[in-house]
């Protein structure tokens, strides 16, 4: 039974979102509860920040539990500090609610709760507001100065890697739409892909230096390492039979509709990034330290557009390349 | 006529919200178009940052103009950087549309830009997302360490202060909702308070060391001092005939209901502070340099609560105490 009482702005704030995330944390200096948050970075840090809109029935289907949304929301965002080699700092929250629902408040300051915890980020400010279902966030990362990886270093010559395994939560989702076979141990597993993306926060901080350029695959492999690569202003070629996939999704659609999902699929929130080809050993290196697969799927040339082209060089072609919110 | 032509989210962004506000900042140090935007400040400052929603149909009516939604979206959010001294920095927007409208981005964009031109605050970052109307921006500003306006250094004693005239934001939206007799330049007034409130930055600055606590007035004085009085853990009486109110409030309401409008109204985005009685020359004096008017309308002492009197020294009662989102 969903019990809604009247409850205002102030005690809603105060019941669900106060002391969300790390309690201390030197770079807060005022948190939740007047105009402004504020934070002070160290000297000769920079602060990174990403702002990240999730709409019901859009970013996640109607009757997502709330505790999964918040985890989402957070992981989504967190995402960018990834790509850019952040560290955690702290986030900001406006919510837009059809109504105060406190069951579902409550679960979704739970799942929000555990992954501020699990990111080691506080949440400074926010904005409860009435309206159809909605989750904004931003967070805030600090780098040091001129250091962040950005999306427009790749140079013709580096090495493609990802991190992870692609598809899995393109496969989730059409699971979510449309059923077809699978245990409920894969069921699980492609769950908990789509709803607690594992943002690469440590593997980004450790790619400082290392790669030339970096990117979150929130919109598919295609359609990101483009990003890459209009903004380095060169092309992109990808090995087919390199593109890394999960023993569940090889298992549960056949090869051909993997790699569509692979490439195209978007939200699975692993990183893609460029390197000059003598930075691969410590790379890969790097992923062996933290326990994240990474795998060299392609090579940087002059030029521009991203191909994928299989064993025989012929050139992999699918309807679409990549999730266009406005498409 | 409503044209509608496919666009993706990159060129949407491309089209509408690229180079808005000043080009050139030196605390900007990547701006739209990656993962994340970066920010760096001088050595010695913090940065203040709010972030706020407004929803179609709750925060503005739902047949608003697109170029005045973006300049309040705007203004609101810098009332919170004003509120604490805050001087600006930077923006970045959460923009949920129903759908790719292009005569009403071109509108919404061109408002936008005029609103961060006048703050002199660039756009550095932002996502598009499809869905109801809504508009979620966060600010960011800077402020020397310790020294930001918070709302909890109100004193027994202080003088209270707001800027500018309370009421007339109610007072157009009211006529929004029901016609009653005013003339067309009243109209407009009440129509530019609303839809074009000034934020006070220039103020919030100047009373930086000069004012115990501030807090801007968007729920309504009675509700917002109440903040500053919690916050603080004291109490505050208000002299209602002090209460400053415009010429076409006090010709289009009573007095009773240009009281009400003025207490419980909300959406003003003036300045309410309190600071000292030592203060309180040099307060009105720089009030009268940036040619805003300063009044002082009350007193804090011991104890928690605020109390509106009037000339009889009888406590003015209203059935509501300003704005709450979800009562």
């Amino acid at each position: 039974m969903t019990v809604r009482e009247p409850l205002t702005e102030f005690e809603l704030i105060s019941r669900y979102f106060s002391a969300i995330g790390p309690i201390k944390s030197s770079s807060v200096k005022l948190g939740i509860g007047d105009d402004c948050a504020i934070l002070s970075l160290p000297v000769g840090q920079q602060l990174a920040m990403s702002i990240d809109t999730l709409v019901a029935g859009r970013h996640f289907p109607d009757g997502a539990q709330p505790y999964d949304i918040a985890r989402r929301a957070l992981a989504v965002s967190v995402s960018d500090l990834a790509a850019m080699g952040a560290s955690p700092v702290a986030f900001t929250l406006a919510l837009t609610l059809p109504d105060v629902d406190q069951p579902w408040l409550q679960q979704f300051s739970a799942g929000l709760r555990d992954a501020a915890d699990y990111y080691q980020l506080p949440l400074i400010g926010g904005d409860t507001t009435q309206g159809m279902l909605a989750i904004t966030v931003q967070v805030h990362g600090s780098l040091p100065q001129n250091i962040a990886l950005k999306r427009s270093g790749a140079k013709p010559g580096d090495a493609i890697f990802v991190s992870g395994n692609l598809g899995d939560a393109a496969v989730a989702l059409t699971l979510m739409q449309q059923s077809f076979d699978v245990t409920s141990a894969q069921q699980a597993f492609l769950h908990s892909r789509f709803y607690q993306p594992q943002a690469q926060l440590a593997l980004g901080q450790q790619l400082l230096g290392k790669a030339s350029a970096a990117i979150d695959i929130s919109d598919g492999l295609l359609a990101d390492l483009g990003h890459i690569c209009k903004a380095s202003a060169v092309a992109a070629t990808l090995y087919s039979q390199q593109i890394p996939l999960s023993d569940v999704v090889k298992d549960v659609v056949d090869s051909q509709r993997a790699l569509y999902y692979a490439l195209t699929g978007g939200d699975d929130y692993e990183l893609c990034f460029t390197a000059p080809v003598v930075q691969r050993a410590e790379i890969i290196a790097c992923g062996q330290s933290l326990a994240v697969p990474i795998t060299e799927v392609g090579v940087i040339a002059a030029g521009d557009g991203v191909q994928c082209i299989d064993q025989a060089g012929a050139i992999v072609d699918f309807p679409h390349s990549g999730y266009q919110h406005f498409q």
